[in-house]
């Protein structure tokens, strides 16, 4: 399909991804995807795309110069972010992954998640409040009761009621198991919520008639087993026949260096503001069972993390196509060599350094765009696979991956960011160009659902270990088998990737030989990294074989940056390798007070 | 010296170096600097930390939240800018560094820079207006008339004048061979100057009786040969008696990421809103002689490129020192290994990512500190330095070391302020905390003054070929002799050093085997930052040589950061180094279509 040319995503890699080399169509021989083929697809992405045009890049300045504010008590945004998400709504991105029972298309996550970056790419921040409704929905169809379900749903699909997710309080963030909100049950059968929360996402505002909070509180004793999850609306009563007012409350915004278009608050559940009835406390469903709250959250935060890792791929990415632009249309310099001073200037995409810039941020786009959806079908094909055994197999390798996605995504799409700045010079840094917002509104991602640090410690203390290590041995079967199937073609490319394989393989036995942790993971981050950078090495590898199909210059563009980074780049990966290997326990062992 | 805890700079790091290692007490031997001791040179630091404690720190997030603005045509600041910049004059640090001949104190330019990196990390963007103008102050010392000295520095050196730096254009910055701003000479023998200027921080502001522009001007012909460098003052007339508007407009004022208190403008010479007389243009003093106006630029831009290397570690250390300080306070999560839900939580500065963080951090802002002050002492030789030989030699490393200063401090210097956000997680992504500022300020440095990619061109493909290459030996040279001089106490540490000093002079010889500049420079920014850390490296082995005299205390942290750079950070180098022996063309051969 050709495309008209656009600085939000590079939709030529997208399709690229999706029908030559993952070949989503494929996946229509499930039951769930029956229904689907690449045309409903590119409507469905090609209508995202059309959305994210017209609808969401046009105020993405704007709604950065003027940040969510309290006028009168009420939270104050300006009115584009309701008229895109009334546009996103009505189009049915909504409830595009759900099944039809709940009114939903049953999109693959897949294309939704290539769909939805366009999203991403053209406002982060208007579009997150879509985001959270669509994840609470999730979390509510999947574990809920049907009468919840029944009762929520409907009103958050339709756009018309917003959802949140309450995790962090104002001590406590990647700890979970220190929450202290709680919630005790009624003679009703129904919760009384109280305690504060901290850092929600689209906690207040005046965009939807009513706000869906999913809030972690605890029903029983210490550590995470007695958390629970509630649903608290901030009204309470149907759709259209809202009764009153919920007792949650708001506390305070935060004032952040980017992201700005999503207002963030602190909350209080429970402080007496709005009483209802004689007992103390917000009202709240409880999901499920109790004591099973932050296992609910977890699948849903599985789901996040990769949300995250796309939102982060798609910033890098819309930073890299605004420099590239920019390096092609700005004359300025002469060629290197070039003595005469009356020589012409020439377009600084020509000068080498500026081809580094722009081939690192682009393998940063194109090779977190492959690991994203990459992970995205591999969620499809195990959720819609019938075999319980090859399920479980396909949702552990997603497991391995997921820390991996979100976290290198997150660092290399920032990277990109951080090279738009630099491509454009001085233009980088001043608010005429969007480059610096996307740099501010992307340094959130390695820091929310997981810090870089938690995502590592997931990794390699986790992740590797499950099920005997049989996650990791298919990801590394899988790599394998690409550079075997690539040696012919790509001798160099697939014996670079090759040894580092061997090598991260062996490199895990070592430091779980002894079992002991606090040397395993004394130096858990540039595991992740490197195994990051593998990964990605191995999928860029992988597309070369899938070059076929795929329009000449497209195959060309991916020869030249799947070179790029696997020459490159990759390399950076054994100084990370041998420092794992080498067992160093000096930030282990150091005195706290010589930091 | 005991010091009080400090936020800002790391006050006994900056003691080691000075004393402990550099021994600048030493310098008194010189002529120059005979006037001076310890005794004088403390008073100067720890008058600059009070001043930065008193006027500077204290309104740096206000003047990040109320930008300059243009208020009935004028360029309103906030008041505290300007008490602060009055008590930084009143105290004398505009001539500090300056002959006492014209009022100055002659200090070593180390301990000066010492002294300044206290203002630059307490509020970068109020201290530049005092930068800029002892910039312009010693540029006119050193090059222009005794008539112009006569009746410039006066003002500038007491406060009542500032001064600004014009290099850029709309369409110019890099590539300065193409400025077309142009001067003429007229009957009086004065200039008339026409033309735009882009990107001049202080250009104009209501904090100083008169603004004194150090304008690039063209006279001649094409090239940087035919460029000219002339004093445009904003108003005619001596100090407290102006006559009249010279022809400099304001056009506009940028607004940036970062750097916000520094009004950064777009200037208009000559546009006919304030004529002078019947000729058209601004007036304007010549400075020295006609064509070599680029050339006193670049002496006075090498001792900026310095300067902005020591913002960028000033503003990075600011930001470890309140990222270590959030880490020993901030208690969260358990220990590695702690199963028991009930386990108590611990400060984060015991996770080891954290850990990891900090000391790279750290490392970051004291090997930063080692290479500016190293540079800075260097600079104090060459210009003492009575025997010419000698003279020419130390200027002729300090050639060669300046674009590794300014860009590995750019570079770290920002990563340490990346990481300090990292540290404080959702707390420093808010503005809350001073953190994120810190980045945003910090984020320029790496494009001004020469970007990365130029440094990288001027370092590879100009500073170690120079005379020879004898810069880069006698570099290579003190290296090695620091290396064999700790063999004995250190032998792990200086045998990884020396490993890199071979390779990296291997490497350089076979850069440049067949002359040929594009593939030498293809992957030239692999070279400057490879050559950065085996500078650092070299410096840190070096300050473990220099222990004994230290406090116990600043001796164990040494050694722990020394370490810690040595064997987790050096080791990357490696990758660099690889890819610049493959003398890969892949970046200057790719078809620009294919990026």
């Amino acid at each position: 399909m050709e495309h008209k040319k656009s600085l939000i995503l590079d939709a030529a890699d997208l399709d690229f991804c999706l029908y030559d080399w993952l070949d989503v169509e494929a996946l229509s021989r499930f039951d769930r995807f029956a229904e689907h083929n690449r045309e409903t697809f590119e409507g469905l992405t090609g209508l995202a795309r059309e959305l994210a045009e017209e609808y969401f890049a046009p105020h993405n300045r704007k709604a950065d110069l003027n940040e969510p504010e309290l006028v009168d008590g009420k939270v104050q945004l300006i009115p584009e972010v309701k008229a895109a998400l009334t546009a996103f709504a009505e189009a049915g991105f909504l409830g595009a992954t759900m099944d039809a029972e709940h009114g939903g298309f049953q999109v693959p996550t897949v294309v939704y998640r290539a769909a939805f970056m366009w999203f991403q790419a053209a406002n982060v921040g208007t579009v997150s409040y879509a985001l959270l409704t669509t994840a609470a929905a999730n979390l509510i169809r999947e574990h809920a009761s049907a009468e919840l379900a029944a009762k929520f749903l409907p009103p958050m699909l339709d756009g018309s009621w917003t959802g949140t997710m309450n995790l962090s309080e104002p001590g406590v963030g990647s700890a979970l198991g220190d929450l202290t909100t709680s919630a005790t049950r009624t003679a009703d059968g129904m919760y009384r919520v109280r305690g504060d929360k901290m850092w929600i996402s689209a906690g207040d505002h005046e965009l939807s008639e009513n706000i869906v909070h999913l809030v972690l509180a605890r029903t029983g004793g210490p550590g995470v087993k007695g958390l629970s999850l509630f649903i608290v609306p901030r009204w309470l009563g149907e759709p259209g026949a809202l009764t009153e007012r919920n007792d949650v409350s708001l506390v305070g915004i935060n004032h952040k260096m980017g992201y700005r278009g999503t207002v963030n608050t602190a909350l209080s559940y429970g402080s007496g503001a709005f009483p209802v009835g004689d007992e103390p406390g917000a009202v709240g469903y409880l999901i499920g069972e109790e004591g099973r709250g932050l296992h609910y959250m977890f699948l849903m935060m599985n789901e996040a993390r990769l949300g995250v890792g796309a939102s982060a791929v798609a910033l890098g990415t819309t930073g890299f196509l605004h420099a590239r632009e920019y390096a092609r249309d700005r004359v300025h310099g002469k060629e290197i060599g070039a003595k005469d001073a009356a020589a012409p200037a020439v377009p600084i995409i020509r000068h080498p350094d500026v081809r580094r810039m722009l081939m690192l941020a682009k393998a940063y786009s194109q090779g977190g765009t492959a690991l994203i959806l990459y992970a995205g079908k591999l969620l499809d094909e195990s959720e819609a696979e019938t075999d319980p055994q090859r399920s479980a197999a396909l949702a552990l390798l997603l497991d391995v991956l997921t820390p991996v996605a979100k976290s290198w995504s997150s660092q290399w799409g920032l990277a990109a960011n951080d090279i738009a700045i630099q491509v454009l010079g001085g233009s980088g840094y001043v608010r005429d160009f969007p480059v610096e917002q996307f740099y501010r509104d992307n340094r959130l991602n390695p820091i929310h659902e997981g810090t870089h640090g938690i995502q590592a410690l997931d990794l390699l203390g986790r992740k590797v270990l499950l099920d005997g290590g049989s996650g990791l041995a298919d990801l590394l079967g899988r790599m394998r088998a690409t550079c075997d199937r690539l040696t012919a073609a790509e001798p160099e490319l697939a014996a670079l990737v090759a040894a580092r394989v061997d090598r991260v393989e062996a490199v895990t036995r070592e430091l779980w030989e002894d079992g002991d942790p606090t040397t395993a993971l004394a130096n858990a981050a540039h595991y992740l990294e490197a195994m990051g950078d593998i990964v990605v090495a191995w999928l860029f590898l992988d597309q070369l074989g899938a070059l076929d199909a795929a329009p000449a210059a497209t195959a060309a563009e991916k020869r030249a940056t799947a070179r790029f980074f696997i020459t490159h780049v990759l390399p950076r990966v054994d100084a990370d390798l041998d420092l794992l290997a080498s067992r160093d326990r000096q930030l282990v062992e150091l005195d706290e007070t010589l930091i």
